[in-house]
């Protein structure tokens, strides 16, 4: 449980040769030990040779096998304990309480897979057996089942230390699709990184896997991410993070001689639509509640609120007035790097000095070093129709408001989005009407559609959809949380006249895995 | 049903301007008329704009009118009749039997589409009701179901007039999924194309259904291709061709502002494996079904056998020796196009140049224009693996065998192999051992593998895979063969605490469309 600074290519740990990175307290702007010197692209390529030669043996063992894995890195994490909580405060400048709740997250994510590997859904077996008698031709006994991709990069997130990093729900639904993960730390907790990397390297020894299921790996620059991404061996890429760091890593994914998938979570305002019956009836409670979404870890959330669209008028003022005040008295918090600091307060600095956007809230000013001070602008639809810069996200507690003077410039706001995370709507009744004719666009724009909450909270299910159009996401298809998040890392095979003692277990003809199959077109019961 | 030589946009012929296409009657050299001239960037402005148009009321459409759409396609592409298949056969050179049942497959395939339509599992939907008393937070109502990307461009395929080009795979699967669908035909055979656009829209009609539903234009070279792919109402693309043809989709689809899923089906080999015991036993029934598979419509599969990979020896010699008494019997047919068959000759003249290459085996001499011979070459697994170019797929009734000193060089050659569509193994019982311990090197390599049959037929089924790594398709995660090719064109969109008059039909409490839904982690009986 001890840091060493070093990185871990299978069981190994290893030093690396390249910059150091110091993780900073950015709570005090002081440098934390120890030093993690940054792997070379050598350093990539014995990570890949071990994932690569885990791939055969790791994708083939007993589901059982494979979701007690899961578990045991669980476990693990749990077993670090305080140590990892400790060391995430420190990295990260978040609440204590945060931590916690996204460990039990990270952990719960991890045990969910596990179910979800052995039910075994995700094989979506399908069988058509032979019919010899068939004219004109007869036909072969088809079978299918699902595969996993192959070994898989992921880049921790700066904004969930644990449960979007090393052991977050990238590696996990990779890992239950089968697939071995070489991570590349972020370089803004690399304590917390090795942490949990020791956890998950324990965990595989544990189960008597092959060392290559997982590595870690520390880079600056993009020189390591990128050889990661390049390297043949890789066959698919997760990413939460900056919209300029996810295209970085699809221009060099489909520049491969091989193209491969890459799930870029990158770039979302997360829009909030006020209908004007709800506005009208509850302008209070809705400022309370925006603000509350707003601040929530300091904005920075993928889903964090960055966009209210209602109609202009007195319901309008009067949420613009509630928010002014539950805004001020809402602190300034410690945000997660100095770099992330100065990049919202360059994104406040241009909002501010936009001639069409009026500050209209804001929060207590900073009282330390990287406070983030929420703010709320307001700008006409038409100015933001007219103007994609007003359009660009800020990462951290800072919104805009589009008034809209009808409903035809609301709709032309919709429709004008780029793809998002999350739309929101509050509606009362006699909204009902407005929203349904709405609902075709706002399907067209996000991957999740929540009526009278809030889209910060992100609940780990079967039903979740974190993701989105571009740039919400790279991949509309998918979703980076939930249960459905493991089908990104399978690709399906066809088994043509297999002779029993050929086949998988998961396509044998008595069933040994109890999977309720498509066979000749019929779901067993 | 006559031939105008117009595109047509939505319900409207309209002329084109470009460049003009005339088809060429391949076993004459004659040209055919009418002229198609090509569209222009506004022709694909045009149809894609009333595709945008069509897309929310089409997806949104009852699933039984969606499914009725695919079977009034397919009853009116029979309704056409002789007109249809006569020029097919001018057009293709294809023999008119072929092409009999190429009609058969390709309305098989819609009605087939129409069944999984009705029945909704591509929905996939998911539902994880509120649980308000959840501590330490509730947990909001979640419910997922799929929903169409969008607009869909599909490039008409050479080598399946009919089954993969206007209302072939690619068009049904996305109709079938709610997308809207823009086809450019192939200048190879527009006669058909157009006869087979007029009956969809002659469905699209009687069906009621916005017109921009579906749309056919004309170009040569790259310009409407282009043109079509980086519309920004474009949200997928279908294509079946050459690798250069499938990579310049992939790279103009990656250049948008919003890149978006292209599904290329590009270049396969299809290697065989003929193990010992297998070819000991039967050397001779083997090379006939070799020649048979190989010579099947003059090689023009994507699943032609271009690659046969056995263990030197008298049993390989035996093997070959059959093989060049079954194919100098074997007629030269005539190919599809005058530049498909030029290419097979080019191709053919570098192999022969080859100084590795030993010419094995060689099919009756051409007696008319275009006419292929078909051609097996020979070398050793070491040239094999010394040199890409003899992995270089040939389109046509070419094949080369690798004869390998021993198992280690069989595996060598398998690890070496670029992705395939299919990898075929002939095995006895004694083989099986060995086909074993190949299994996972032969799943990472090919989205389907069979056992004692040829990779020429692709039955259309729920099973099938057509598909697999690069190059063999752009998208290893996919099908375009079968029914889960619907899959390709959903993306998944979560609606959380929706009211009950909000929600979709599919996700409405009371089950209205009797799915098979997944409910807190249960599936429904």
């Amino acid at each position: 449980m001890t840091l060493t600074g070093k990185m871990l290519i299978g069981q190994q740990a290893v030093a690396g040769s390249g910059t150091a990175i110091h993780a900073i307290d950015p709570s005090t702007g002081q440098m934390l030990e120890p030093a993690y010197l940054g792997g070379t692209s050598d350093h990539v390529a014995r990570a890949c040779a071990l994932a690569q030669a885990a791939l055969d043996p790791y994708r083939n063992l007993a589901l059982v096998t494979r979701a007690l894995l899961l578990e045991t890195i669980a476990s693990e994490i749990e077993a670090v304990g305080d140590t990892l909580i400790d060391r995430a405060v420190a990295e990260t400048g978040l609440p204590r309480a945060r931590l916690l709740g996204e460990r039990g997250r990270t952990c719960q994510q991890l045990r969910t897979f596990a179910r979800v590997v052995r039910a075994g859904e995700w094989l979506d077996v399908r069988i058509d057996p032979a019919q010899p008698a068939r004219t004109p031709l007869p036909r072969a006994d088809l079978r299918q089942q699902q595969v996993a991709l192959g070994p898989v990069a992921v880049f921790g997130a700066s904004n969930f230390p644990l449960a979007f990093s090393v052991a977050g729900g990238d590696s996990a639904s990779a890992l239950a699709a089968g697939c071995p993960v070489v991570v590349k730390a972020h370089s803004a907790h690399p304590g917390t990184s090795e942490l949990v990397a020791q956890a998950v390297a324990r965990a595989v020894k544990q189960c008597g896997l092959p060392e290559g299921v997982f590595s870690l790996l520390y880079g600056t620059g993009h020189e390591v991410g990128i050889a990661l991404v390049t390297d043949p061996r890789i066959k698919a890429v997760g990413f939460t993070g900056s919209r300029s760091g996810g295209m970085a890593l699809m221009a060099a994914a489909q520049g491969r001689a091989e193209p491969i998938p890459v799930y870029a979570e990158m770039s979302a305002i997360n829009p909030v639509l006020l209908f004007p019956a709800a506005l009208h009836a509850r302008a209070g409670t809705l400022a309370q509640g925006f603000v509350a979404s707003l601040t929530l870890g300091a904005g920075q959330f993928c889903t964090n609120p960055g966009l209210v669209i209602a109609q202009q008028g007195a319901d309008l003022d009067q949420f613009l007035g509630a928010v002014g005040q539950y805004l001020k008295d809402s602190p300034a918090q410690t945000m997660l790097t100095p770099g992330i600091f100065q990049a919202y307060r360059a994104g406040i600095a241009t909002l501010s000095a936009h001639p069409q956007a009026q500050q209209v809230a804001v929060g207590t000013a900073a009282t330390g070093p990287h406070q983030g001070q929420a703010q709320v602008f307001l700008v006409t639809a038409r100015d933001f129709l007219a103007d994609p810069a007003l359009h660009a996200e800020i990462f951290g507690a800072a919104a805009v408001v589009v008034q809209c003077a009808d409903d035809g410039e609301r709709l032309a706001v919709i429709e004008r989005l780029e793809g998002q995370l999350t739309l929101t709507l509050h509606l009362d009744d006699a909204d009902l009407a407005a929203a349904r004719a709405l609902l075709p666009s706002l399907e067209r724009k996000a991957g999740r559609l929540l009526v009278n909450g809030w889209p910060t909270g992100v609940e780990v299910c079967d039903a979740m959809v974190h993701g989105g159009p571009f740039p919400a996401t790279s991949d509309a298809r998918t979703t980076s949380v939930g249960t459905a998040a493991i089908l990104r890392f399978l690709r399906p095979v066809c088994y043509q006249d297999f002779p029993p003692g050929l086949l998988p277990d998961a396509l044998a003809q008595d069933n040994p895995l109890g999977l309720r199959r498509l066979i000749d077109g019929q779901r067993e019961a």
